[in-house]
Order: C-alpha cells, then sequence, then structure tokens
C-alpha cells in the first residue's frame, strides 16, 4: 500500500438509492454534505442533488456510463477518484441504488485500497427491490415465496462471459428480478420459459419511484413484446413470479 | 373497501435499514417525524428512535416478534395498526431491513385497503446486501458473479411449507444470502452441499452495522460449526459464494 500523505482526502463510495431523491440515506445524504467532488453517475437523485446538498460549493463531475450511449469507462472514473482524493479533497461517489448491486464498488474500493485512500462505502436502497416496491409489487409474500433472485441482464443467457445458469434461476422458486436487462428482454424471457409456464405473471417498470415512472403487468410469455409495445427503455427491471400479479 | 371517514388517519410503512440509526432513508426519517404512533421492530433503528424523531411526543408501540422469543402476533399487529390509523393518527410501522423482504409489508398494506386507510410503503436498505457490504463482501463482483439469490433460512430445506429448491439455488452460479436462518444453518449448509464444493467462501455477520457487529469469515463446509464456535445468535446474514473470500 503507498504511503498516505497528510493531506490525502477521503472516499465515499454512495448507494444513491432508486431515484427518488429521497430515498437516499441520512448517512448517504451527509456523505454529500461533506463532499468537496461528487463524481455521479445518470442513476439514482443525480438530477436533485441540489435538493440533498449545497451544490454551489462543490465540484460536480458527470461519470455516467449510459446504456447504448456515451461511456466514461470505469479506468477514467478510477483515475478520478484516485486523483481528487490524492489531491486532499473528500469525494464521493454517487451511484445509483446500491455500490454492491452491479454497481462496481468493490472495484472502486480497491484502486483506493491500492492508493492507500480512506474508503468508506455507504450502502443504498437498491433498484431490485425498491423499483418493483413502487409498482406495488413485493419481492417476497408468506406463503406465496419466500426467496428472490436478482440477476443482471447485461449479457444474454449462452454468452461466454455469462456466469447466470438462468434454468436454476428459473427452478429455484423465488421472485427474478432483472436489471439492466431490457435489450435482452426477448432472450433472457425465452430462455426461463424453458422452466417456466408461459402465464407466470411479469411485470416491468421503467424509470421506478420517479415522476417518470411507468410500469406495465404482463406475463412470462408476453415479457418481450409488452415491452416493445410499450417503448420501454433503460433504465428498467423487470419482475417475473407469482407476486408480479398480486 | 369500506367508506373512509373524514378523521382517518394514514399508515406508513417504513424499512428501517440493517440496524444503523442513519442507514434509514430521508423519506422514511420524515414519516417518523410525522407520526403520532410508531409500531415498532427490535430490528432496524428501533434502539435509536430518539436520533430520528421527537419521541416524547409520540406513543411508541413495541411489536417485535423475537426470535424463539416474546412474539406480538401478526393479527394483533395489524388490529393495532387499523384501530390507531382509524381513529385519525398517523401511524408509522417502522420494520428492519426493506418491508418487502420477508417484512409481511404486503400483508399489512392489504389490511390497510380492506379498512379503506391511506397507505405508503417507504422502501429500506435490505440487510441482505448490507450486512454483507459492513462486513467488506459485495454481493456481486464483475467477472466473478452476476446475480445473488436472498433466501429466508426461517425453515429447513425439505419442510412441507418450505417454498424454495435449494439445490437450484445452489445451481444458480449467484451468490447466496440467507437471512432468518441462525437456527437452520447446519442444515441449511447440508443441503447446498448436496452442490457446491465444501471450501465454497462464506461468511456469517451477527448484528451488522451496529456497534455490536461480528463477522466470522469460514467456509460451506465448516459454516455450521463456526456459527456454533463463535456463538452466533439472531439477527444474523449468512452469505455463500466466491465473493465471501473477497
Amino acid at each position: 500500500m503507498t504511503a498516505v500523505s497528510s493531506t490525502t482526502g477521503s472516499v465515499t463510495l454512495v448507494g444513491g438509492g432508486p431515484g427518488a431523491w429521497d430515498l437516499i440515506t441520512i448517512r448517504g445524504q451527509r456523505a454529500l454534505e461533506r463532499a468537496d467532488v461528487i463524481l455521479t453517475d445518470h442513476l439514482g437523485p443525480a438530477h436533485d442533488l441540489a435538493q440533498l446538498c449545497d451544490t454551489t460549493a462543490k465540484e460536480i463531475i458527470d461519470v455516467s456510463k449510459l446504456p447504448y450511449g456515451r461511456q466514461v469507462t470505469q479506468e477514467k472514473t478510477n483515475e478520478l477518484i484516485v486523483t481528487h482524493a490524492l489531491a486532499g479533497r473528500n469525494v464521493v461517489r454517487l451511484k445509483g441504488g446500491d455500490p454492491y448491486v452491479f454497481g462496481r464498488g468493490f472495484e472502486e474500493l480497491t484502486v483506493c485500497r491500492e492508493h492507500g485512500i480512506p474508503c468508506e462505502v455507504v450502502p443504498g436502497v437498491t433498484s431490485a427491490v425498491s423499483v418493483p416496491a413502487a409498482a406495488g409489487i413485493p419481492v417476497t409474500q408468506r406463503g406465496m415465496v419466500h426467496s428472490f433472485t436478482v440477476v443482471s441482464g447485461h449479457l444474454p443467457p449462452g454468452h461466454r462471459n455469462s456466469l447466470v445458469n438462468w434454468r436454476a434461476v428459473a427452478q429455484s422458486g423465488g421472485t427474478i428480478c432483472v436489471i439492466m436487462g431490457v435489450k435482452n428482454a426477448p432472450v433472457i424471457a425465452e430462455e426461463l420459459l424453458r422452466v417456466l409456464p408461459a402465464d407466470t405473471p411479469a411485470a416491468v417498470i421503467q424509470e421506478g419511484t420517479t415522476d417518470a415512472q411507468r410500469a406495465v403487468r404482463c406475463t412470462l410469455g408476453t415479457l418481450g413484446a409488452s415491452m416493445v409495445e410499450h417503448g420501454i427503455g433503460a433504465p428498467a427491471v423487470y419482475v417475473i413470479g407469482e407476486v408480479a400479479g398480486l
């Protein structure tokens, strides 16, 4: 580990929650208040930062990875985190949802440790649970389902880098919540249909918890077509299982 | 639906987060400030309510379901929610974690609807993700694991009321997070060992995010014995998968 100079700042990886600005934690909000620099996604409360702290006194840097759009590379984000912290500033890396739910939080923590920079992780309300909730869907329900699986839909089933056994997920008996899976929804549904019946309830929620929230109830068999029909785009969560019919 | 009288109060089901008082959301904290009555668990920020609102002006009612201890029945809790709300009071039902992650939130929402009582659900930081995080364990990690399953360990594998296919969960390729599973840890580990190798990394975290937090790193093969050896008691989360070795 590199020696820490007396002027080293700090890094806080903050889970900003699903979108609505007041679904960040108190600890997360206080970290934003103390920050000199905020490196932010386009997710979570990024568009309402002024509700959470005095933004005029801070440097706000957009490091969004827009789906299928402009990308700030992870290497560039890591470099910004380290550079600002080593310059003695308090850095907040604000993320949508929770830093450890497909948020690359551990990668950024590791980079900080490698540079001897103190780094704290503040958990957030994950979109995988709270976005279905915002559409009235509980991921668990006593007597109906006692488990749920949260899956990244970034890679299609069968992709050589896929680490998900989709058939086992379908066989688990639990609710399935897919995030980052808009593009691959048709092939994911097709794979799940090898195990689950076509009339399994499903729902898709775009921009959940924000003013722009849209929710579509459907079935596993109609999931892909429903998303096209309603023009669902990222960010969206889809949930598959009996709870989606409640 | 019953007609709502002009004096009907309201109910807010608030996810209090994993334990530390400042891991509640801003929305949840504001609901506590507005509450006339708070029905609370022993989980989440229940012991630090005075940090979150002026408790002297409120009625605080303990409706804990202590594991293997004193139990307030769900029926009694429902009755208290309804009685206070119909008396025109603003009721907060404060829960540990998230109301919809094994929190019986939807049952309480349904009871409110049946009585024509306005009911809002405020999501919380789930213990299933944030408690491992507090011990340095991310539930997902790029290139290592792209899914995680959250399971209630309340019922042992093979129990006639069990709704979980534990072998499929083990085959999913994802991280496994078990909550409410202290008592059944040995039989759950035994079932998972039918699929996963004994040296699969595991960790147990008791009272995560609080001052009393204790964490034990072990393997799936030693999980049950480690919990006994270290005297792990509820509330605890255990996490099984490669991330537990990070």
